[in-house]
């Protein structure tokens, strides 16, 4: 009689996909950074004004995560870089094996950061890792104070919180200690930026701390 | 031989319990309503300014759907208005089951309305019948104007869209013409409401509009 082999996949297949991708994007040394948020909180734009900020100095690619439409790729194509738009149909996140084809569409060697900007959605796209080296959640101050303690899930499972729309502070009923405070109470080890895409406050931080992470990456 | 009797569902489990809820509201004259939109874009300031303008008039319970915490709930009941609060845990969407539970909690001889505020969520929660009778989505003024072109499916399904924070056009990047014609080319029949929350501005053509709905589901 046969003996039957039993192997045990501690990991599922979405797991298993993204390690392939972790590996794809290491050999390139890129950086992969995954851009999770609400819808309009200002995933694009952070993406335009982080390549803007290093131009000349680091290369950006894009993967677009979208149920429809390529709104947003066609904005970042407009600024020359290089992107790929995924349109998921219904799904409400990206997932590993999409997001494989994308990074095998784009010009690897020619990279040095990865940015996939997942579908807007505070829930469901966590549960999916899809190869990146830093996740990222931008929740943005028109959103309210309270979003930390509304989707713990994301919040507890990024590692880096980026509070977008900062200008807008002024006008909206907002705390910034109360934010703080959420995101502090789920995740102390995050990096935390308060910045605006709009007026350009607050992204020199960001970049600067991101650029010391895409040269860890290259050591 | 016994004749095998075959029953084709046409409706899925969630559809008939949504059917349920939806003879018990129509039993006791309830209003239902499912209010729908991304984190943060006003369904529970909604909810509290509506029974602020229809205080004396019209009666209003209300069910909050959120992964976690019970703020929302919270900040209702101290306004004085029948509540009961859901927490999904992971779940990206309420569910007619669910809803069923915190229905028959409810003092339904007592109401008019039902609103029922689902998971901040763009995408999921159009999926699930709730028993509702009308369907809104509510986008907000700095989510952007491009909303129904990248979730089309929400936009398509629903009977009311309601863009919040007017207030705040001065300040973001916002095309009312865009937005309009956006729900417009998906949804010829939707009603469209354009208000601010904060401000009280274009909250009362909405409250007519939902008055005259009660109204026409009690005859």
């Amino acid at each position: 009689m046969k003996k039957v082999e039993v192997i045990t996949s501690i990991l599922n297949a979405n797991d298993l996909v993204a390690q392939e991708n972790q590996g794809l994007l290491r050999n390139h040394h890129i950086l992969g950074v995954n851009l999770m948020a609400s819808p309009g909180a200002g995933k694009t734009s952070l993406i335009l004004q982080t390549a803007k900020a290093l131009a000349g100095r680091l290369r950006i690619g894009v993967i677009e995560g979208d149920l429809a439409s390529c709104i947003d790729a066609d904005r970042v194509a407009s600024a020359d870089i290089p992107v790929i738009q995924i349109n998921t149909g219904g799904e409400c996140h990206l997932d590993a094996l999409t997001v494989q084809k994308a990074i095998k569409a784009l010009p690897l060697p020619e990279l040095d950061i990865l940015f996939i900007e997942n579908v807007g959605n505070l829930i469901c796209p966590v549960e999916f890792q899809l190869g990146e080296k830093i996740r990222v959640v931008i929740a943005s101050v028109p959103e309210g104070d309270d979003k930390p303690y509304k989707y713990p899930g994301i919040f507890t499972a990024v590692d880096v919180v980026i509070l977008n729309k900062m200008d807008l502070t002024p006008y909206v009923d907002f705390s910034l200690d109360a934010m703080r405070q959420g995101v502090r109470t789920l995740n102390q080890r995050a990096k935390m930026f308060e910045l605006s895409c709009r007026s350009g406050e607050g992204i020199a931080a960001w970049t600067e701390w991101l650029e010391s992470q895409v040269h860890a990456e290259k050591k």
